[in-house]
């Protein structure tokens, strides 16, 4: 199976996914961005920057070790210290049909984005030193090793001797998990949860609307959300051929069809579509399509998405009646859609899709649906106690939660001494009333730019 | 030419070219709602989002059958049940150099961008729903077959015989459309202007100016939509070669040219070159270099797209002098650059560039000409004439235009129970005084995140 | 070493990177107008979309050939009449790996960056018009001949002899500067600080806070930015295999770590850390890795870009101590972030990397720093030189700078007769309050749709 040379396309599609898949957390960061207040947009932005710039660096440093080096036991941790800085992966493999640091860089993008999925789980409420601690622990010991247990496969050589050996849900369940309905959507979504928890309810909650400050921001948010995502799951192929290409139209007409399903049932539930259920559907047909869009047909993907539609629509009131504010949704979206994925795999798989594997309804019986749920469950109860205990001990310790005042004031002047908006000059329209307010704005909120005069 | 292997990087570069031209809806959805008033940016962009939505499913379930099966009879239609539901594409063919189900996914983005034009023409007034009904029924029966009609090729095996049969217009007429100058753009703009006329004119049109709310959306919808164009235009190659890096080059340049068109005849007309004028010129660039991509030198595409900048600027104008309400130049700008894109291929296509086609200024007589005056004239009547009759039907059933009330307070809040914008936070310079005022919002307008504490 | 035919892998990776680093310009825009008021968004933005239009044009009639045409002596400039209008370059050479068009139209976008960049050096304060013909001039003068200095390699046949001869900095300097930390960002840092001090401080630099009218705009910027960068820097390789992978690992994580740099920073001089600082922290990694992300390790590369984010954190304070208005940083982040990350090479370079080259603190003593000192001198000076005397003709000529009045009214009503925001509808949460101030709007502003209903 050993290439015997650079596979210039397959390296072009990963080089181009992973751009892809890194540009889904400034999508991100819009996407929630806009859910937020407007004073507290910057810091809800900040989260997610903080993920890219944390991660990455771990990543290096040691992440991949963790997920990618040779299994050191039972499937749960690669060799914490094979790669460690990467080293020896710059060389020019001349039989290898993709460079190995083109894969370094597309796993590196999935774990900042997992981490930055959590942060729509404490909005408006964390302090900022304190996130970037969190993410630094727990991609150590929470992302690192589950993405060595679901994306690292074991690798033989063309005598069937094992060259390198991955974790135990890729090799020993043979769960299917295409793009990461477990190691990134149920693994963020169970940690959201946790951290919900432990944060508490933000003042206010119930009470007080927290209506979205800006739904065009949203929407921005679910478009490059949704243009990334093609290179998430059909990056995930490692290849440019026609597995890419099915998981391509699969995660289009999931998506389409989830956004659809949230929107009807809207309207039947409140008599509107909203903008903001749409893009939410968006994201919710993303989450369902990651972990299936290689088993299933462009059909099954149509019917898989649209109840993923339908159920995280009906699944984002929850935190409502059960009182946890899981502020946007990371447990009704990427926690509900990707559990959803991920089994929906056992009934709806066919033989007919690249990954050729038949579910409970496609003549399968019920064997890959019991490794769909064994896989997903030990993700979700991994990820909630260690992220939960994770949590407890930096409240305990440095403090996660901002005060009281401060909350109510808004954490973008608070943590960042910033806020995200100054319309008040002449060019907008209406500016001149706005701008005889603008000396009444708070001097606790001082701008970089005083700063630097100061500095 | 049937080609022995998978090639990998052709795919790769269609698979980005069509997240490419998938990421020009939502750009699309910007650089409209940026131009609308604050009190319809979600239903604006909602309407780019619903066509996202309905006709990714459509397209896999019916509309590659009807555009791309093989002809039924006088290059009118693809057969409609033979690739029904994508049956049977999905099995990987080690002979195609491109997966086919790579084609079907970029093709499917063509379809959704070209409904989502329409929605220019008949902003802050068309009920939502029956927008969502009305592009199921014009992929249906307008999209679908034109784009049979242009892009679907007969093909031959190595022998010579006909193994696949296609569309008139590419086939018998053999009119040059690279990239859609007639399927999508004549065809979206010559709808706009049926639904203009159907739906009828805006309350206020003429007398109240109108202003785009947020012309920075509009410029970033501009950037978008520039970006996704290089997979629109230069992925239509179907190929990563001399075609598609020729035709990279002169989707640069003409739009380029077209913007110093449109900016220098607004400056010279009214003394200002403004950024409106910029980010249409820009869209107007890339309307006229779509059908003419393949056939031009970069020198010529200076040419050809400076003048879709004038003649553009100068259409624009044509509504108020004519009194339809074609709210964001659809026509103008999609209409009249389509025309002029797809006519210019028979003035100056020269044979250096890959189509090999000269045109009557590069000593190609007027054969080409009346080629291609035909095929965007047999486009724009089709798609005038039933999407008028269409538009009017649903106008007559279910009602297209939502009521007078509704208009006057707003799109936004009477059809999706949202507001664009909710700035009035602490965290807002001046947000003390717009916070003040909030609580005398109109009480009908009901952001989702009430709902969901009621649900 | 001529490949025997198309390589469609390569060819996909460079086209696809063209496109990339074509967004980067609409990012800036964002970068760049999120940071000023909102009385200057557009002109801030129509900058970037000016150099947009101007430099494709110019790129095509006679800038690829001023840059790359045949050395016509001493390295300093290519034959100017060789590719005029791109002739001869359409033909299909099979036997090039990559079609030199897809090299045309990556080169083209860069030499439009480079230009739209200096526009953040003079803020709020420059005639449209002017800046127009400024950059015409300045990349026909100094953009295109230093281009061909630093990005123009010599060429040779397989016998050795030579077929094409280059730059002087490229081929006998053969100082290292991958993507164009000389010819992009010294280049344009330097002319950045040149046009300040001709255009002189803005009113009210120093005592007016000039506060950021919308960060997430900002944010926006900085991850289009990135997303894009990875086409500027990995497809800088022109190939897709093992440099371009190593090139974009270290791309990610020396903009992570400048971003930590940068905020840390701020967190110690300041107490807080920004997301000003984030944003601009991500831009001054992706400098410093320009220049040096073919010969650094991925840990030299988290070494190089901490300190960038540091040093760039230092130097934006600069401009208060000297007085020069470098309004938005050009000088503090893409000069001396350009500067760090050339000089770097000759600490940092490691001769594992695909470069192959050891610097001062990898064994190689200070052969490479000395090439790496001239080459950024020799750009440098060049570059502020001849800016300098380009700005102060067009000043005492056509005048630079707009008057004190428009300059106070706001530059985008007066250059553009456009406001950025028109928030004042029913849509706006506190709308009421807003419409019913809106009638106070200066009149001097119009929209667009107003000259239209007159045209």
């Amino acid at each position: 199976m050993t290439p015997l040379e650079l596979n210039s396309g397959d390296t072009a599609w990963i080089l181009t996914s992973a751009a892809l898949v890194l540009l889904m957390t400034p999508g991100l960061a819009l996407f929630y961005g806009g859910m937020v207040r407007a004073k507290s947009v910057l810091n809800m932005m900040m989260m997610s920057f903080g993920a890219l710039a944390v991660v990455s660096v771990l990543w290096v440093l040691f992440g991949y070790s963790f997920a990618f080096g040779n299994d050191v036991g039972a499937g749960l941790l690669g060799n914490p210290v094979e790669f460690l800085g990467l080293k020896g992966l710059m060389a020019d493999d001349p039989s290898a049909g993709l460079p190995v640091m083109a894969f370094v860089g597309f796993q590196a993008v999935f774990a900042i984005i997992t981490a930055a999925l959590i942060s729509g789980a404490i909005a408006d409420r964390a302090k900022f030193s304190t996130w970037l601690i969190f993410i630094a622990i727990w991609v150590t010991i929470v992302y690192f090793p589950i993405a060595h247990w679901v994306f690292d496969f074991t690798l033989t050589d063309d005598s069937g001797a094992v060259t390198h050996t991955g974790g135990w849900i890729a090799n020993n369940l043979k769960a299917i998990d295409f793009a990461g309905g477990t190691a990134v959507h149920i693994n963020a979504g169970a940690a959201g949860l946790a951290l919900a928890l432990v944060l508490g309810k933000r003042i206010g909650f119930r009470r007080d609307p927290m209506r979205p400050h800006n739904l065009p921001l949203v929407m921005i948010g679910a478009g490059l959300l949704w243009f990334g995502w093609f290179g998430f799951n059909a990056g995930s192929a490692l290849s440019a051929g026609n597995t890419a290409s099915v998981v391509w139209v699969n995660t289009l007409v999931a998506t389409a069809a989830a956004a659809l399903g949230w929107l009807l049932t809207e309207r039947i539930r409140d008599g509107h579509a909203t903008s903001l259920g749409a893009a939410s559907g968006v994201v919710a047909g993303l989450v369902a399509i990651t972990p299936s869009c290689s088993s299933l047909s462009p059909v099954g993907s149509i019917i898989v998405g649209a109840l993923a539609g339908v159920f995280c629509a009906l699944a984002v009131g929850l935190k409502y009646k059960l009182g946890y504010d899981d502020s946007l949704d990371v447990v009704g979206v990427h926690l509900v859609g990707g559990l959803w994925g991920t089994i929906a795999v056992g009934f709806f798989a066919t033989e007919a899709a690249p990954a050729g594997v038949s579910g409970l309804f496609y003549g399968g019986g019920v064997d890959q649906l019991w490794r769909q749920a064994v896989g997903a469950f030990a993700v979700l109860v991994t990820s909630f106690v260690i992220t939960y205990v994770i949590g407890t001990i930096l409240q305990k310790t440095v403090g996660f939660r901002i005060n009281e005042d401060d909350e109510i004031s808004g954490i973008d002047g608070a943590q960042h001494a910033e806020s995200g908006y100054d319309l008040g000059g002449a060019g907008l329209r209406g500016g001149a009333l706005l701008g005889s307010s603008s000396s009444k704005a708070p001097s606790t909120i001082e701008s970089m730019s005083d700063k630097e005069v100061s500095a």
